[in-house]
């Protein structure tokens, strides 16, 4: 994080002209940082729509918007790096110093693949980083719960890509020793270090990550990655690299800090200076999470509406949302509303995929007259479940929080922080 | 539930010889119910082989042990329905009314395919089921904390044995509308009734579903399936079928009690009656799960070492496992050995499947001399946490236990209950 806060810094005091990108941002976000922008909607409105509006869509970037964002798409260039080993020598294995063979897409080249649209959550690691801050100081920028949003993506499979340029499948890639997809992005700081991150090889299987330029039916906006960015669904936002200039087949992870050094969970009782990197596997998919995005307390103060989303990564659909008024003494299923309206809870396989999140809604009495606290807790199909509060999932980078969020309904509520 | 206590109360009662074909079993075990067998083995024993010893694998069964089970195997036969849409017409769909192709296996025709070892654990739904009824009444057996085991398997893959009668892959399989893989056992009640369950043909895609006839280099005993058995890894206990008479692929899920009637998830507010078991999914991938099988104090009474194990479903490995002396206050992340007496961190990604338990340990300092609460919690590989304790996951079932485990040491120790 120093190194990440250090990079950032001197791209805002050594260039002045390094955030000489960033586009005009709607004026209803809650802004968590300026340079590099990073911002929430509120909750009322990100729980309103099933998509979320390309404005209100969270942003987190980690550097200045690069000058792509805003180019003429005409001079980009994607480079595909497929290492000598795999098309010469499957065999051979995935050395580094094997000759590898760089392949460069244009945009257009990208654009005429089958164009795929898929809807999908992206949600960042340190949503809801201020609870967790408030319950023991972390290290991170501040987040309330709405650093998460949905959108339907439309861009080109990955694998159909890798298939243009006569890559093998994925079983293929596997075999010859390819165990992950790295990724680069055009955003940079003061001396070129540019933002990267990687996916294990296995994501790729499904046929999901796609290459998108577009975002709810328009074209990515610059703070989406424009004109092309890495959507790779069920995964945490850090990996869903934006401004995509290079893809790599590799058989390590990528070697930025975001990858190695950050966007890690440790055990609660590790502190900075303990935190072993190395031990902790780089956040891929994100557990069960949820939360309220909205409370109406009926006319009369009997009873109070809540709505809110629900989320599970690696696909995995949202199976029931229980929410209580009592602050969990009692507690009822949500009504649940996915992409069509309704989520098929008896097609609910292990597999099935859903990478979109769960919107919900849920009437209770409330235990006082217009008063109350609503909790809301989610379950994904494999029957993950969140946990109560902070302490077992407390860590010093204050990511990962997955606790049952509480709302106070009038004055004081029943809150118990 | 009331159906089957009935049927194996019926299967005990009406027909005396019903348990004719009853193994020899361990007397190690500690026996949760007689007829039909349900028992569990010391977690002393549990925790001390990666590979749990044939004799002390935790045995549930539903109904009585079937002669099958004991009988030459050259007598056994497995039917394979096909429907006719898949052979046939592709596009057609699955209707039950198309006609069918019901394909006749032996034996040997199983293990005349290539054979796969591959360690998977086992696990109950019910694990747990004890302490949760000490938080409020539930429904079903009683299970302490090792109604799970862990072995390696041989067999033949369940997509071999679809290849070799010309079955197209699971790809096309969907493309024609297949959902589930569904399997009968050879166990059945006085009525002729026999096991079922069904999981969710997206299972198969892995190519790690086995037909299996060996456990740990041995042929599968006679509790565990014999002559041949199911093993979907990283599937709950359930569906893993035993004695296995049938396969068919079909675009709904086993219409057994077992599938649609049990084993299946409800909000903590759900009573027995008000349980709408279409609205909640089958239980399939288990969610993290961790306990704590032997403690041992230090002669000097200043620390204890814990051992214990972790698991989670759908092939997730676990990545830390978190242990704390003194009740949850402090923790430290176990040493953790897998398979290969690693867990591969650096290399768990997103979709990196180990379907094996974890062994855990830990030596902590004791809060007092010789006394202290040791608690476990486990973290998969998508960050899934365990939760704090049972509020949240209590359900009228009494399955899915998966809170926090927790051992008194030293007289009453810490323990909060
Ligand atoms: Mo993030
Ligand atoms: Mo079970």
């Amino acid at each position: 994080a120093g190194v990440a806060a250090a990079a950032a810094a001197r791209a805002a005091d050594a260039k002045p002209d390094a955030y000489a990108n960033e586009p005009t941002r709607w004026s209803g976000f809650a802004v968590r940082s300026a340079k590099p922008f990073n911002a929430e909607p509120p909750p009322g409105v990100l729980v309103r729509t099933y998509h979320t509006p390309n404005e209100a869509f969270y942003v987190r970037n980690h550097l200045p918007v690069p000058a792509v964002a805003t180019a003429d798409g005409a001079d980009y260039r994607l480079s595909i790096r497929v290492p000598g080993g795999v098309a010469g020598a499957p065999r051979g294995g995935v050395s580094p110093t094997d000759a590898a063979c760089v392949h460069t897409l244009s945009l257009a080249d990208v654009q005429a693949l089958p164009a795929v649209t898929l809807t999908a959550a992206v949600q960042c690691a340190g949503n809801r980083r201020t609870e967790m801050s408030g319950h023991r100081a972390v290290k991170g920028g501040a987040w309330d719960a709405c650093a998460i949003s949905n959108a339907a993506w439309t861009g080109a499979r990955l694998t159909d890509v890798l298939a243009s340029l006569g890559v093998p499948d994925v079983g293929a890639l596997a075999a010859a020793g390819v165990r992950h997809v790295v990724f680069e992005g055009a955003d940079a700081d003061a001396e070129g270090g540019v933002y990267g991150a990687s996916i294990p090889l296995d994501v790729l299987a499904a046929g999901d990550v796609l290459l998108a330029w577009g975002m709810n039916g328009e074209p990515l906006p610059a703070d989406h990655g424009a004109p092309l960015r890495v959507v790779a669904p069920g995964i945490v936002g850090a990996r869903n690299v934006k401004w995509v200039t290079s893809v790599a087949l590799s058989d390590e992870e990528s070697h930025s800090h975001w990858q190695r050094r950050d966007y890690k969970g440790f055990c609660p009782s590790v502190c900075l200076e303990d935190a072993d990197y190395d031990s902790a596997p780089s956040i891929q998919e994100l557990p069960i999470t949820s939360a309220v995005g909205e409370v109406a307390v009926s006319a009369d103060g009997r009873s109070v509406t809540a709505r809110g989303y629900a989320y599970a990564g690696g696909g995995r659909p949202v199976v029931r949302v229980d929410v209580s008024a009592d602050g969990g003494k009692t507690w009822a299923a949500a009504d649940l509303a996915g992409a069509d309206g309704q989520v098929p809870a008896a097609v609910c396989g292990a597999r099935y995929r859903d990478y979109g999140w769960t919107l919900w809604s849920a009437t209770l009495p409330l235990p006082a007259p217009g008063r109350g606290e609503v909790v809301v807790k989610a379950v994904d199909s494999s029957y993950n479940v969140q946990p109560e509060g902070l302490a077992g999932v407390w860590n010093v980078r204050g990511v990962l929080n997955n606790a049952w969020h509480r709302v106070p309904v009038g004055g004081e509520g029943e809150a118990k922080e």
